[in-house]
Formats: C-alpha cells, structure tokens, sequence
C-alpha cells in the first residue's frame, strides 16, 4: 500500500531467498518489516499472526516453497522434491483452516514434480520459484481488477462503510479486496470519506483499516460498530464494501461477525451492500452459507483489551469487565444472500445467487 | 440490588441528612459506597457520574434537597426557602439535560414553598424529606410494577438479550428497568439465560449489567455489539428487553448507540422488542423521534479503553488506534416505533403509537 511518506510497501514480497512482510501486530503503533530467513520464521510468522487474510497467507506460504527450493539447490532432484513435500507438510499446520495455504503449497510442489519430470534440481528450483511468483502476480491482478469494478460503483461525494480489514494488509499487495474500490475512487479524484467499524472484539478496523486509510490520506472516522445503523438510517452511508472468508455457492457470505447487523440495515434502508472477495473465496462445495460451522474463539478476546498505555507509551493489556466474567466470542456471521446486493470478484460483479456464481466457475485465471 | 453476599444495596438511599450511594466509576472493580455530606459532593456525584440513570439520578438531586433543609434548621422559614432556591439552580447544572433532575429539584422546593405558607421551618423541612423520600418510592414502585409486567413475557428456558446498563444501577433500587423482567423471572424459578450486549463505546454492559448479573446469580455471557444480530438470527434469542433515554410522543425511541440495530434484526426475524421505561421518559412534546439531536461525544471514548491492568491490579487508559485517529461518537440512535413490539410501564405494557401512549399520559402517579 501507499505510505504517507509517498513510498509504497507490500504485505509480504521476495528479495532472492528472503521473504519479507509486514509483522502486523504492533499496528498502528510501529510499522514494523521483517525478513524471514527460513522455513520456522515463516511458519511462525502464519502461525503467530505477523500476517492474516487470505490472500497474504497464499502468498506468503508460496514463497516459503519457494525460499526451501532456493536454499537447497545442491540436492539433488530426488532430494529437493522431498523437502519440499516436508515443507508444504510443515507449512500446512501454521493455520489449518486457511484453503489459500494449502492451494499455494500445492501449486508451488506440483510445479516442482513437473519440473523434475524434464530436468535437475536447476529446472525444479525455477519451476518453483515461478509459481510462487505467480500467486504473487495473480494476486496483484485479482485485486487491482476488484479495486477497478467496484470503484466504479462509487460517485463523487460519497460516503463509504467497511468492516474489519479487507485491506491491503490482509492481501500481499496495495489493493485490498473491500479497500480496493475506496482507493481506486480515491485514486481517480472521487472526493469521498469511510465509515471504518472498529469492529470489536480484536479491532481490526480501529487498528488497521484505520490506519490504511491515514497513510493514504483518505478522509475517514473510526465509529463504533454500534453506530453503523444509525448512520444507514440517517442517509450517510451511501455504499458499504465488505470482505468474505468464505461464499456458499448460494451466495451466503460468511465474514467478521458484525457483517449481518450491516446488512439487516442496508436491507430495510436501501443501502447497496457489497460484498470484495476473489474466486477462490467462493465454495462451490457449500451448498448454503448456513452450513458453516462458526469458530467460537478465547472469550478474552471480549473481556480484555490491548493497546497503547494512555500515559506511559507501551503496550498493555486490560480487562474491561469484572474478573471471571462469562463471555461467548463468535468469530464470524453468516449474511443471506437475499441481502447482498453483487459480489465483486477478479471478473466482474456477480449477483450473489448460485446462477451468478456459477458462471465465473469454470473461467481461467485472468 | 442483590448482591453476592446475600444482602441487598440501593444505588442511592438517605440516612438522616447523609446521601449514600454506589460509586459506579469503579465498578466492576469494586464495590465503592460514598457517603455525600453536602451539596457540592452531591453535586459531584451527579456531575462526574458516580451516579448515572435517569431514575437514580432524580432521586438523588431529591435526597440533596432534604439533605439542604434537614443541615439548615436554624434558618428562618424564608432564609431556608431562599436556600433551597439557591441549592435548585445549583443542583440543576449537574447535568442540564437531565430531565429527571430538574424535575425532583422543582418537586421538592415547591413541596417546601406550600409548607411554608402554612408553618415554620420545621413545617418545611418535613415536607422537603416527605416529597424526596417520596420520589425515591415512586421509582421503586415503578420499578417493582415494570419489572413484574415484563417479567411474566418471559418463558421457562427463554434467552433474553439486553444492551447498555438500564439496570439497578441506573434507579435507585433493586429492580432497573430492562434488567427488571429479568430479575423478576429469575425470582420467579425461571430458568432463562442473558446476552448482555457490550455496549460500546463506554461498555456499560460489560462493565455494570454483566456485574449485576453475577451478583445475583443470573446466568449470562456478555457478547461483542456485533454478534446480537447472529445470535438473533440463529434463534438464540427468545426475547429483548432495552431501556430508554427519551421516547417520543408516536412511540420512536431514543436510547444507547446501538438499540436500532438490535431493533432491526429483531423485525427481520420476528424476535419480540420490548422497550421498558417508566412514564416520565415520555416527552409528550416531541411529536416523534427524529426530532431529538443527537449527542455527539469525545472522539476518545471510541479511540481509547479504560479497565484494570491485566498484569498489575491498577486502573489503566489504552489508546487502541493511531495517535490522532480520527473518529465519530455518537450517543444515542433512535428506533423507529414500528420495530417496537411494546413498551412497558408502570402502567402496563403499551403499543408504541401516539394511542398507545396516550392513554397513560394523564392517569395518577401509581
């Protein structure tokens, strides 16, 4: 994404064998870069959340192939195929739940068997490190096509509401999938302002959509999740752009609990609601998104909170409510598809029904 | 309220001319009783919120009148009516918005001027007690009637939802307002289950209802604001109780940052809406809702948490965004009365609709 300082820096990218990214944790408070150097570091930094979203963690674990290829070119074929079939075994258990992951590890693997079909280790290592570097790209340009067919839905003036972080730091590059249509409008003088949900209980939208939109010099508010009907109601909200973890083939959206309540509200109040997510979000496996069995996290996510200690500048960590408090922490809502105006993807807007899914299913990658 | 201990405690009470009541800016921390000794510590109290709730804090600016004529027995009849005059004007700019406030300030004073026609000091002085004392039973009375009307909606096994602190915290007694069905069914051998809605920006629910529910033994959990549409959506929610700051005439209401979303997934989902309030939150005078402004709040609220350490017991401010994040805090939201199943009064349980409210505007104090 776009720095204040008029530079630009990526979620996470390659320099030969080093991977390096955004460590996201001390955000907002120090934009700290790291350099992972080996295949723990990387696994640590999916497994420790230095990086989250899907996109980034695609991404990241290619070039964790694609670091283990680099590293050990004097093995031989045989060799070298088999370390890379540990690492993707190895990589695979940083976050079991992400598809993305996998996806990446296998593409990068399969690419290397192919490649030692026809050559040495030469030939698998750039086989390997191509393929990477292609998530890398597909990436780029699923994005920038997002940013594109949603910014266009944005008129001049206009006010916008996100939840979350669906922004650049949740995909390797400078787009995001619910950011992307703000900086594209922004980016083509749309004068426009954003409605950022703080989106409890871990705050992305406080800590990292906010913070996105600063460095970009995009006009925008932190509210309280609260208080994102209120706005709907009065006529403020002109628009809201959303991501999504996962789509039923139905058009259900699974995405950060908080996203049902905006919708309910843009239903009865006529807002259009739109939902930013690339192809591979959507599982055509799942039949309807009510199917989705709903991560119930750490209740101290609710009862406690980190930050900045107010008077003396390190990070600190309080509990908000009496000690012992009973709390339920549900990660993620489902919203039907009956309220999702269109779903923005790498090849167009889609209705958010099974026969609007279907037809991007089959396409190539663009 | 009914506290852990098996004993029980008011928000506020009167022993001879010492006001006591609850320091609530501590809690759930501690369990904080002040003794106010005069009028600017009861001043204080209203005005740096040890006390909050529109019923509390009526009966509190009423014990603060007794408390002027009970310390000024040597006055003449006319001195101790000019200071009671003097104590009125100055009371009042505690909190200037709070209707309640002025109200028990004018019901006590003009209480104290009829005496004075008719006796001395002593004459006044008992009638400025009787009229407090008198204000503090009415909201007990009120309190008890809610709580029972509300309290017989309820089913054996129902799971109620409620948002903010319209608990006993914010009346003088044992009951509150919306928490008063609750506590009614509990005592009543139901067995029901509370969702206490955090409440953000200032989280009075987590921090105040969550406490009174543990004291008393209530089973609950408390929930990030977003997650009430999810669990209202997965029919996890049987009923909602919420309070009112201010309900207009045709039955729109005025309450916490956050109740119209609450409202809105309740219709969508035929989830039953209850708003409790006593008659004094109707403004006859204001036609409907979307006439009321809207208070808006420092941005800090949004932007930082207070709470206890989690390292070091002591009391500490986080900043959770970026230094000089910017952000909006609204206060209040309004629901249309169409979203409102019923309002319940002393009076019964009421449409809200200008009939429905009608009908209890001119009937006696019960």
């Amino acid at each position: 994404m776009k720095l204040k300082n008029g530079s630009e820096v990526m979620t996470v990218w390659r320099e030969g064998s080093i991977v390096k990214m955004i460590d996201q944790r001390p955000l907002p408070f120090e934009l700290k870069i790291v350099d992972l150097n080996n295949t723990e570091e990387l696994w640590h930094s999916i497994k420790d959340m230095y990086t989250r979203g899907a996109g980034a963690i695609g991404v990241t674990a290619g070039f964790g192939m694609a670091q283990i290829a680099l590293q050990n070119a004097n093995l031989s074929p045989k060799k070298l195929i088999q370390k890379l079939e540990e690492a993707k075994e190895y990589l695979d258990t940083a976050r079991p739940t992400a598809v993305n992951l996998m996806h990446a590890t296998e593409r990068t693997l399969n690419r290397g068997k192919e490649a030692a079909k026809e050559g040495g280790t030469d030939n698998i290592i750039k086989a390997v490190v191509d393929e990477a570097d292609e998530i890398f790209e597909e990436d780029q340009r699923a994005a920038t096509k997002m940013a594109e067919y949603g910014g266009k839905l944005i008129k001049e003036g206009w006010s916008i509401l996100t939840h979350c972080n669906a922004g650049a730091l949740a995909f390797s590059g400078l787009w995001g999938t619910a950011t992307g249509p703000i900086r594209w409008a922004q980016q083509h003088g749309k004068k426009i302002f954003v409605f950022v949900d703080e989106t409890r209980p871990r705050c992305q939208g406080a800590r990292l959509t906010a913070w996105e939109m600063a460095q970009e010099g995009i006009d925008y508010a932190i509210i309280v999740d609260n208080a994102n009907s209120h706005f709907i109601q009065r006529g403020k909200v002109d628009i809201v752009f959303v991501g999504s973890d996962r789509i039923a083939a139905n058009g259900d959206v699974c995405n950060k609990i908080g996203t049902l309540g905006i919708a309910l509200a843009c239903n009865h109040y006529n807002v259009p609601f739109y939902v930013v997510a690339p192809r591979m979000t959507i599982d055509y496996e799942m039949d309807n998104g009510m199917d989705v069995i709903i991560e119930e996290r750490d209740e101290e996510e609710v009862t406690c909170m980190s930050g900045m200690n107010y008077e003396k500048e390190e990070r600190t960590k309080i509990r908000i409510a009496q000690v012992n408090a009973n709390a339920k922490n549900i990660a993620f809502d489902v919203t039907p598809a009956e309220f999702v105006t269109g779903i923005i993807t790498e090849f167009g807007v889609l209705e958010a029904s099974r026969e609007g899914l279907a037809k991007i299913k089959d396409l190539p990658p663009i």
